[in-house]
Parts: C-alpha cells; sequence; structure tokens
C-alpha cells in the first residue's frame, strides 16, 4: 500500500460494475495512494450495492486518516443523469439499481459532497485526462465487453447527451450484423455481433458446440481451431468498421479501445486495425486508434477528476 | 428587395457551393436584409470562384450604403480549416479550389474581417441558431444531397474535428449499401447507396435503364412505378438507419436533415422516420428528427453568426 499520509489532501473514487466494486484514494494530479476493491452484491438489490460502496470509502477513509479526503467521485454502470447523480434505467445485473439516487445517497451517508456519472463515461475521462489520450482535445473511446458502448469526451468533458444517455454505440447497424437480434430489441445492431456474448453466439451458431463464454474460444482459437480464428478476427473487423466511420464522422484527435473483449489479443487488434484503414478516409489515415493503458485505474482516475472539478 | 438603410450595421455572408453562389446582408439577430445569387464558375478555377464571390458582396455593399457592413462569414464546399481559412481538399466540381487561402483572398479584397467554415456546417450552424433547432443544445444535421454529410453543433459551436474534417457522415459503413463501391474509394458506405447519385444508379442496376438523374427517378415513383417508389424508400430506410443509430451513440437534442433528396417528399421521410424507430433505443424514441427549415437561406445565417462573433 502506497503511502498516503504525505499529501495534503485526496478525494476518493469509487467504479461501480455489474461484478465488482473498487475504490480508491487520488491526489489532484491523478497519482492513486491506495484502493480496495469488493464484489459487487448485484443480485441482492440497490441498498447492498450501496452498502458495499460506501463501505469501501469508509475502509479507505479510515486508512488515509492523515490525508483529508475532500469529495467522492462515482462512475457507475448503468444510464446516469449527471445533473442529478440518479440511476435512470440499468440492465438486470444490478437488480433494482434503475431509480436509485446515487448522489444523495452517497452525500447523506459519507458526509462528502458526490458526483456521479456513467462508468464508460469515466474510463474515457480517465483515459483523456490521464491515460494513453492526454492531452488529446477530442477523444472517442469505445469498450468493446459484454456489450459495446462508447464515449466521446470534448475538451475535457463528456458529452453525456440531452437523455444522459449518449455513448450506446453497440446500437448502430453493423453490417457484420446480418439480422441478428440485439439485446435492445432491436436487430443488426453492432453489439449483437462484437460483444463478448455476440461472439460466443457466433461461434456455436458455426459449429453448433455452444461455449461457455467467449474466453472458450480465445482459447481455441489459440490452439489452432480455425472457426475460432475466424470468429476472434471477426470480431476486430466489426468493431474497427464501424469505429472507422465513426472517425470519419466526428475526427476525433484519437480512438482510445478498450473493455474485456480487447483481451484476444494481436489477432483481434490486427483485424480492428484493417477495418479501420479500410474505412476511413485518406485525409483521416493517422488518427491514432490506441488501447486504453490504464485498466481498471481508469474510471477511477475519471470520476475522481469530476470530484476534484466539484471542488473547483 | 427589403429595405436596408434603417439598420445601424449588418453583416455579409456568402455561401459557395459547387453550382451556386449566394451572398446576404444580415442583421444580428439574422434577417436577411438583401442577397443577390450566380452561377459558380467552378470550372474556371479558383481565382473565378472567388471574383464570383467578392463581387456578389461588392454588389450588395454598393446596394446597402445605409448600413454599414462590417464582416463577412463564408460557407463554402470542401474541406476548410476554421482556423487559418484555407481549404484543404475539395471535390471536382471547383477545379482547383483545394489550397486556396479563401480568408486571406478575400480580406485584403474586400477590407472586412472573414471566417469561413464547410458549408455543411454552416447550414447546421444556421439551423441550430436561427431555424428548426433554435434553441436545443445539441443538433446534429445530415444533409443529404449529391452526397452526404453532417455537422454536430454543441452548444452552438461545431465540432470541425482534428482535421476540420469531421461530418463525413456518408463514409460509414451501411447494411443497405452491401458492396457497393464509394466515392471515396472505399465500399459499401451510406453514401454509395443513399445520395442522389446512389440512388439513380440503385434504379439502373434494378431495371437495367439508365436514369438522367433522381428527379427522373422520383417522377416514375409518382408515376406508379414500383421500382422506382422502391428506391425511394431504400433511400429514406439507409439515410434512417444511420441516423438512429448516431442518435443512439450521441443522443442529441434534435436531428435536422436537409439536402436536396429530401425533395424525394413524403414516401422518403416516411422511410426515414421508421427506420429510425426501429434503430433508436426506446428511451431516445422521442429525440425529434426534423425537416431543415431555413432551406438555401440556412449557410447564410450560420456564416453570418460566425461573422458576428469574429466581432465580439
Amino acid at each position: 500500500m502506497p503511502e498516503a499520509r504525505n499529501h495534503a489532501e485526496a478525494v476518493t473514487a469509487l467504479d461501480i460494475g455489474g461484478t465488482k466494486t473498487a475504490a480508491a484514494i487520488v491526489t489532484r494530479r491523478g497519482e492513486i495512494l491506495d484502493r480496495v476493491t469488493a464484489a459487487t452484491p448485484g443480485r441482492a438489490g440497490a441498498s447492498a450495492v450501496l452498502d458495499t460502496a460506501a463501505g469501501l470509502v469508509e475502509q479507505l477513509r479510515a486508512r488515509s486518516a492523515g490525508t483529508p479526503v475532500r469529495a467522492l467521485g462515482v462512475g457507475s454502470a448503468g444510464v446516469i443523469d449527471h445533473r442529478s447523480g440518479r440511476v435512470l434505467s440499468a440492465t438486470d445485473v444490478l437488480t433494482g439499481w434503475a431509480g436509485t439516487d446515487l448522489r444523495g445517497t452517497l452525500r447523506r451517508r459519507l458526509g462528502l459532497p458526490v458526483t456521479v456519472i456513467n462508468d464508460v463515461h469515466a474510463h474515457a475521462l480517465g483515459e483523456a485526462r490521464h491515460g494513453v489520450a492526454a492531452g488529446r482535445d477530442t477523444v472517442l473511446y469505445v469498450a468493446v465487453g459484454t456489450g459495446v458502448g462508447a464515449s466521446f469526451v470534448v475538451g475535457g468533458t463528456v458529452l453525456a447527451g440531452a437523455h444522459s444517455a449518449a455513448g450506446h454505440a453497440g446500437h448502430q447497424p453493423s453490417p457484420y450484423a446480418g439480422s441478428l437480434p440485439c439485446t435492445c430489441g432491436g436487430q443488426g445492431h453492432l453489439e449483437a455481433i462484437a460483444a463478448g456474448p455476440g461472439l460466443a453466439g457466433e461461434y456455436a451458431r458455426r459449429t453448433g458446440r455452444p461455449v461457455d463464454d467467449l474466453r472458450s474460444v480465445a482459447a481455441r482459437a489459440e490452439d489452432g481451431d480455425d472457426t475460432a480464428r475466424d470468429v476472434v478476427a471477426l470480431g476486430g473487423a466489426a468493431v474497427g468498421s464501424a469505429v472507422g466511420g465513426l472517425v470519419n464522422l466526428l475526427d476525433p484527435h484519437a480512438v482510445v479501445v478498450g473493455g474485456g473483449v480487447t483481451g484476444l489479443g494481436a489477432p483481434w487488434w490486427q483485424a480492428l486495425r484493417d477495418a479501420v484503414r479500410r474505412e476511413t478516409l485518406p485525409s483521416l489515415a493517422d488518427v491514432p486508434v490506441l488501447a486504453s493503458a490504464l485498466g481498471s485505474d481508469a474510471p477511477l482516475l475519471g470520476a475522481a477528476s469530476l470530484a476534484w472539478e466539484v471542488l473547483a
């Protein structure tokens, strides 16, 4: 555990995900002084999730008694109204999460100013302010995991959207998705083919053999299974094709790609980069497409940077 | 011609397109006091185009001697570096346009402060500041004509992009485009199927009968030609599908659709709206999709509003 007591002040950050909740103590410059993690009791309801989250913050505050903690920044799964700090909607992974007054509850409980943002946006902010895209004016972050999300950061600010719902990049039409049903009720969307479950499903459709999850497909690809290799390349190409189109639309200073599916490694990335190059206009061929570098620190650093703004 | 002499001051605006150049005198509130139009001598080279444009401005200034003209705002075809006011690239419709120092040349020639922006961005600004999307914080404008372009206006400012190249919405992958070659050298892009030449080409492919342009297809659709009707609906659906995906990504306060292809009328619009509804997430179903209302005044009003900013 790094030494926290020498710092004059710090903020705390929370990253509340479907399976894991992380908390950290963060300096103004984006150094993480201490961190702690717990499983998210997602099926036990919103108050259990809040108990866990608040408990992690209390634990860190107790350990860093010499450094006053001034505010809390929260990145959370779900669509978050960034003005009110309420959860507008969420998937079933977090039962009863929709409607939760995240900001109000944590503020009362912890006695700190609290700011809340969606976790994909928090990740994007972390990379844009402290990570691989630091110093870039406009950054498109694309997260490919159990879903496909995105965040467009302009001048250090997330464009959250009219309904706080910006970033649903997985729900764009994709030529790679055919008429596959999407989690949103639509069909033919990028998420239906390129997210982890989409690729696992594609492998099962092609082989007639169901697989547990994307890790099984990745393992088979490494063992030389041609179909698994094709599916991995398909996933990269589908994401790259969409990213290329968005580069043409937004002309960002950088694109950052993260999320669990990036763990498919070099073959997936190669297919992605090839597809980006095929789609983008010649004048935009040099837009950098970067791998997220901060990993699970990114949403903590992004949320923490918003907490510092509350104090500014 | 409206009376211009009663106003204390005004700016001029230019809209330099591939076929037509328009100029106007515009008040701070966005009233057009006088306007004049000429054919763009696009094949005669950049200095001929600049002569025509400057001549129109001089003509308007001479007619409005009682109202001092303080600045010039230019919307121009091509990719425009909005910082330097230079043309970075342009299609062959404007021969030799790339490399033109629009701002410097017009400033020296006319003795006015000059600001320059791409014409699609100017149109978007006009609608966002004075037109159908006035008062909406974030506006996605999509122009469907001989190409497909776009502009994303955030808080009254166009996001021009890292290379001033944002807005190439036509160069997104579209499931409606199959493997059709695109004007950019890529394939399967929205523009290849949904722009005017794309739809005319689709009709020719389906019937084996070449058509002059989209107006011929529109006339045949009105005369009850089923293939023509299908092609019109296909065009609306292709644009609507892309717009729906962009709504999910950007969650704008409003979408505005304009450009010559919108003249295909109700069947095209109906197909567009149906496709938007199919693609968008339920929580975004109420994002308004509006028809551009200012017509050819929109780029003039957008460019004029930037000219007022130069003076501010």
